[in-house]
């Protein structure tokens, strides 16, 4: 865990609790002044308890020291509010605001008040989101009446489209997951070499969006490839990857359809990544840095939700 | 490693020797006398030194005791010949007769010869085979004038379209490798119970094969949708398998065009689950025995090559 300390004290704190990671900031207001980082996501933690001591440790250098005469509050999105979370925050349901009623969760802390924000779920097709929904709610503050798609690429990258300040549909791709399996686990592993071709990766995107179907057997042809005709480096990186996200363009088409220019949150690196997909498809994007985006979203709760603590 | 003893000299040594385990047969002619199994497979083996060890150990107790007056053959085929097995067996390229030159193994051990079938390759679009055609021998020795489609499942599914004797195109799919990663690394490893549904295998296999282009998505949507409805036991399993390989007959749909009944080579309960999945798109299965089917390749070669050892 990393903290990094600012002079003054703390209004709240910004949480992005996930499956993997704890990220958060210190903030007076809208500033930040104090940033943490943490391996204890939800994974790591065995039971409520331990997501409270995890949340005291990570938020120990901002403690009030006025004897409980302040009270810090904590807003926090993500996978803590899973069903295997610390409290289980209900979903929202498509169409919906991406913002509901939080979940306040007891402490023994008598110094913080902790609300934790609900997910989204839809029906049909099922699907379910835990924290995008907190940066699409960024987006929103940011631009109140923007209207068209977002994606949020990550493990799980999520689409959804907005309008009328809600999401009104969104499909999640399992894009990043089956990258990782197949280029660290799979036999694909051997021809995965740490470089990385932009063409040969447009090139990918194009034929996997184009034909999508031939994504079972274009995935065992990158081994098959790599043995016959012998691979420039980045090759075979790069195609694994068009491929997959090829075929993920492919399977939101109708979610894509009409829109000019997809708002992407994400990392930096992620997001240009997405954006160059979209771009070898003809379509435009439009870049949201998503530590920025999820504070925002955060921020926006705190808004609504401080005066409740 | 297991051998089971029986008494007699054996002529010969039948092996399929894959990437994790060394399968094979002790025989005097086409009787099998004998049975080896172990886990040295071609990953398992560090270097050349090391497949000649596995090999005596697995061979021991056939080993001739009269002095080297009389050689024991043994005939190889799968991944022992690959670039990172034992020694390299070119590929024969399609259209081709599943057979062609062994590669002849020096060793320390004078008292054996060894000889390494080749694999199939594929230029356009890349793929590559070996073992697999060992077996699609011992179909054609069995049935010279088959034509059609042969299916032989596993870790990486072989679709292969023979006529005339010979192999004339063929597709790979990694759906077995998928399932593995998918259900035991992946977040749907959360979803996956022991049980099996067979009727919601078929409708899965249905809708993969109707609709291949929505696999990134449908895939989370096993995951979302036992949050959100629960699932029976066996369910989501079932519909995991049963969409990868709906997706993995789309993908090969051009071979399977006008076939009646597609043969399938393959371990008994492996094969059954193909036989299924086609039924569930009305397509048609003829069943054959892996072993008995490689075991007949191997014969066919040893009785082609027997006099060149």
């Amino acid at each position: 865990m990393s903290q990094e300390l600012h002079d003054g004290f703390a209004d709240w704190i910004a949480l992005d609790w996930g499956t993997t990671h704890l990220r958060g900031w210190a903030m007076v207001g809208e500033t930040v002044i104090g940033e943490i980082r943490s391996e204890a996501g939800m994974n790591a933690l065995a039971d409520r308890d331990a997501f409270e001591q995890a949340l005291f440790e990570a938020i120990g250098p901002w403690v009030p020291i006025d004897d409980g005469a302040r009270k810090l509050s904590v807003v926090a999105c993500g996978m803590v509010g899973a069903r295997q979370g610390w409290r289980e925050a209900s979903y929202l349901r498509v169409p919906t605001a991406p913002r509901g009623e939080a979940r306040y969760v007891p402490t023994m802390l008598d110094f913080v008040d902790v609300a934790i924000l609900p997910g989204v779920a839809q029906d049909d097709p099922p699907d379910v989101m835990r924290g995008e929904e907190t940066q699409i709610a960024g987006l929103l503050a940011a631009e109140p009446d923007f209207e068209g798609l977002v994606c949020l690429p990550g493990t799980h990258t999520k689409w959804a489209r907005i309008a009328d300040g809600r999401i009104e549909a969104f499909r999640t791709a399992m894009t990043g997951e089956l990258f990782d399996l197949l280029s660290t686990r799979s036999v694909l592993r051997h021809s995965v070499d740490p470089y990385w071709d932009e063409g040969l990766f447009a090139a990918a995107v194009v034929e996997g969006a184009a034909a999508p179907e031939t994504l079972p057997v274009a995935l065992f042809g990158i081994r098959a490839g790599q043995l016959l005709e012998g691979a420039i480096a980045g090759e075979c990186r790069a195609r694994l990857s068009g491929l997959l996200i090829g075929a993920e363009l492919a399977a939101i088409a109708s979610l894509r359809e009409g829109v000019a220019a997809v708002r992407i949150i994400g990392a930096p690196a992620l997001a240009d990544h997405y954006a160059k997909a979209l771009g070898a498809l003809g379509q435009g994007a439009i870049l949201h840095d998503g530590a920025e985006t999820t504070r925002a979203g955060l921020l926006a709760a705190y808004r609504e939700i401080g005066r409740c603590f």
